[in-house]
């Protein structure tokens, strides 16, 4: 088995680091240099016929895209810790803390990286308008967030979950590309800092 | 137990209904009329606090939202059929399938949905420029889509799947708001013709 990835901050590629580092599992690492299109190659369209990472891969050649589904492979050939939950129900919060993130504030920060960054901008056009929007209502789910946050430590439980990486991939990608958390926000600063002191953020 | 639904053409609703139908699982519709804004109401928000159908709500009053998450849940109650997947390869294809029809195809009809529409115009700023554009993208995701149902009956497994009900629901959303599969996709129509002949597909 191995893992196509790239060591960029791409919220991505992260929550697949994160989540071994957590699990305490290696695998060997292929390095997929985006900078040069490697991601776009013909061969590497084969594994992913999107030309994204990362790409899980099997000795036997099977291929599997897509972060989370790389995760819940994982997670279910090593179970401990579980960090989509461990019942029914603690699986269904798992899901639906990260769809919410996902959908809720890494498509809004994902549009203003796209539509606005200068390192995106050789990719196609890009709405600016839309862009500065995404932004705004970015910065809005934060609030959102925050809120939420307000009497508990954890997203979706009431321990670390996977729903925690996706939203620490998510926010340090928004912190790089100039999407900074508002300091007032005191209950998601406080979870922030806390995930981050974890010795698997610095993956 | 009981569903927050809306039976109008959105997709995710749809999406829990067609689970149901295919599991051969009742339970009780509670209905919240969209158009008169009551999954804004406070009320509501108390149940969901992005103010969103559909919802599940247990007996003892927890709430779960997010589509995938409340049949993920109901699958684990009901396990047979396995619309998940039956083992953890399985479970990752259809976790990676399902995801690829999101983030690939319904965010994009979600875009001309909303920065394009006239019904949804009332809702904020439409951004026009990037709605046309995202109407290209989609169908550009459709002409991907058939190129890979070029050598199988369905999605993610050789069976029919949750990706396969996400997938649906996201294309007949797009041509209630007018973006048709073009005609030449033959793979992507006849697959569309394979799971819309199913008697969940009416649901």
């Amino acid at each position: 088995m191995k893992l196509y990835n790239e060591n960029n901050p791409a919220p991505n590629p992260r929550r697949v680091r994160i989540f071994l580092a957590e699990k305490g599992i290696s695998i060997p690492f292929v390095h997929i240099p985006m900078r040069q299109g490697a991601h776009k190659s013909p061969e590497f369209m084969l594994k992913n016929s999107l030309g994204q990472v990362p790409v899980l891969e099997l000795d036997d050649g099977s291929t599997l895209s897509e972060s989370i589904a790389i995760c819940r492979y994982l997670e279910e050939l090593h179970p401990a810790p579980a960090l989509f939950g461990e019942d029914a129900w603690q699986r269904a919060r798992v899901e639906m803390w990260t769809r919410r993130i996902e959908f809720g504030l890494m498509s809004r920060i994902g549009a203003v990286w796209i539509n606005t960054h200068k390192y995106t901008a050789h990719l196609g056009t890009q709405y600016k308008d839309f862009g500065e929007a995404s932004r705004d209502r970015a910065v809005k789910a934060m609030h959102w967030l925050n809120g939420e946050l307000q009497d508990r430590e954890f997203l979706a439980l009431e321990r670390y979950s996977m729903a925690d990486i996706v939203a620490l991939t998510t926010l340090d990608f928004g912190a790089f590309i100039g999407i900074d958390m508002p300091a007032e926000l005191e209950h998601l600063g406080a979870w922030h800092a806390r995930v981050s002191a974890r010795p698997s953020a610095v993956a």
